[in-house]
């Protein structure tokens, strides 16, 4: 390929700027020199640990800001052991993973007990300068403005602002009536960015370790990716809240780099306009659903 | 939720709009509407038939429009049975499931015989009136326009048109060397679009059928999801060209919709705006990577 005059010149200012500039950190250095106040712990009293399958685990981040009546209605179930022995019921290549009552649309539904079995929906929320935002400056085709709050990728316009369907988020299934989901139901974003789900159902949290073990589960046959027979779904061992294991279990193990941290801009920055040998061509933007969240053990 | 003065009137306007017209068609509709013209036969000269694993089959539809080169390369190593007994090396959650020779850096590498061992980047094509190229409205963040050519989401700025990493889309693995790919090394989007790999390697088709096998492989747990242990890998069985098998084997039995059709169109629109009972608030938009491709069998 031929340089155009403009790139030859484009390629020589940037050599110049870059003689003048240390090089640019790669995002294993820019996690290595995150200062300890930049990562912070989970949320444990809203983070969720699920065991399934063959001894695998899924930890789960709840977004009580967000979706404050659909996360308590959750915790209120994983309490009381609403979730254990049920399965993941629908796998839908490059949708969802959902998992909660195979009998639920029968006469067999486990009951909710003291669980509310509607809610008003929770699909977005007043914008509100008390709400952590941290904007990202690329532009989005689905809202005005998208970022980040509290760990979550957010989207907002001038009146509210709302979770969006990126990858491993997680929603609540409801029917066709907009407060027909009890947090009973959920599905995990396996695939691009279904963002056409935003503001249309209620976004509870997301997967912030064991996506591997959910988005590789064998995908359904029947319509939406349902089973068609039970013995192809994945048993759901237990679902408990993080704050009620000792130490929090595996999610008392784990920090998350702050969304709001200047590392975590760096970290975009650098996804933004790749610099190592590898890409040739930087991108210039980066796509909401394709900022990453750091995950790691702690120190 | 109240509805605001302006939200009331729009309301007001749609529906009396909507009285108008005729309802919505769904996409089921569409597609069932759609014209025996508007399907196309898969292109058996240029697509793959891959057999894996237990049984499974993936066909990948090549491009040759805009990576004739590398197309070339993938047929003769195909022909010359290169890549069967060779096995899926890499499956990186959210990212990639890549196949090729497990052996590939050592000595002993498989020979790739007849086939170039290096093509020069075929990374984007010039800009041509004569490459179709039906846009898509919307907006993008990674070019100035985006739309579909032959099948293909592709981008395209006033210079070059490219092929875009969407999910299901292949490509040819490289090192840092721009020409390092052969095609004997290839990889598919499993996850979120990673756009930011425009333009900076070959992409060379997609798969058309089969997704869900590829997709939903056990994750690698080396670095980049590469397989730490030869038992983990999933070996290839054959891959042949359609156009050699009786009839283009399974692959001659598939249609596709064409991208440029009134129905693809419609499609596109049903999908910007869903109108289904479902949804409450249709996005008005849709981005490059939601487009889905209808592919089924041949009537």
């Amino acid at each position: 390929m031929r340089l155009s005059i403009a790139a030859l010149f484009a390629t020589l200012a940037f050599a110049a700027a870059a003689s003048a500039q240390p090089a640019p950190r790669t995002t294993a250095e820019i996690l290595a020199a995150a200062q300890p106040g930049e990562w912070r712990p989970l949320d444990l009293d809203h983070t969720l640990v699920m065991t399934f399958g063959a001894g695998k685990t899924a930890i789960i981040e709840l977004a009580p800001a967000f979706a404050p009546e659909t996360t308590a209605n959750i915790l209120t179930l994983a309490r009381q052991r609403f979730f254990d022995g049920l399965a993941v019921v629908r796998v839908q290549d490059n949708f969802v993973t959902q998992w909660g009552d195979p009998e639920g649309e029968t006469d067999k539904a486990r009951s909710l007990g003291a669980a509310k079995t509607t809610i008003p929906p929770e699909w977005s929320r007043p914008r509100d300068r008390a709400l952590p935002f941290t904007r990202l400056k690329d532009r989005d085709g689905y809202a005005p403005e998208v970022g980040h709050s509290g760990g979550f990728p957010v989207a907002r316009n001038r009146r509210d602002t709302w979770l969006a369907h990126c990858y491993a988020m997680v929603g609540a299934g409801r029917g066709d009536a907009p407060d027909s989901a009890s947090g009973g139901e959920l599905y995990v974003v396996i695939g691009h960015g279904p963002r056409q789900l935003d503001r249309n159902i209620t976004l509870v949290g997301r997967v912030v370790q064991g996506m591997e073990h959910l988005a590789s589960l064998p995908r359904g046959t029947g319509p939406l990716g349902f089973y068609e027979e039970a013995r192809q779904r994945t048993p759901i061992a237990t679902v408990r809240v993080a704050a009620d294991l000792p130490d929090g279990g595996p999610a008392g193990k784990l920090e998350a780099l702050r969304t709001d941290s200047a590392s975590f801009e760096a970290l975009v920055e650098a996804r933004r306009n790749r610099r190592d040998a590898w890409y040739k061509q930087p991108a210039g933007y980066i796509d909401l659903c394709s900022v990453l969240l750091p995950v790691r053990a702690k120190p």
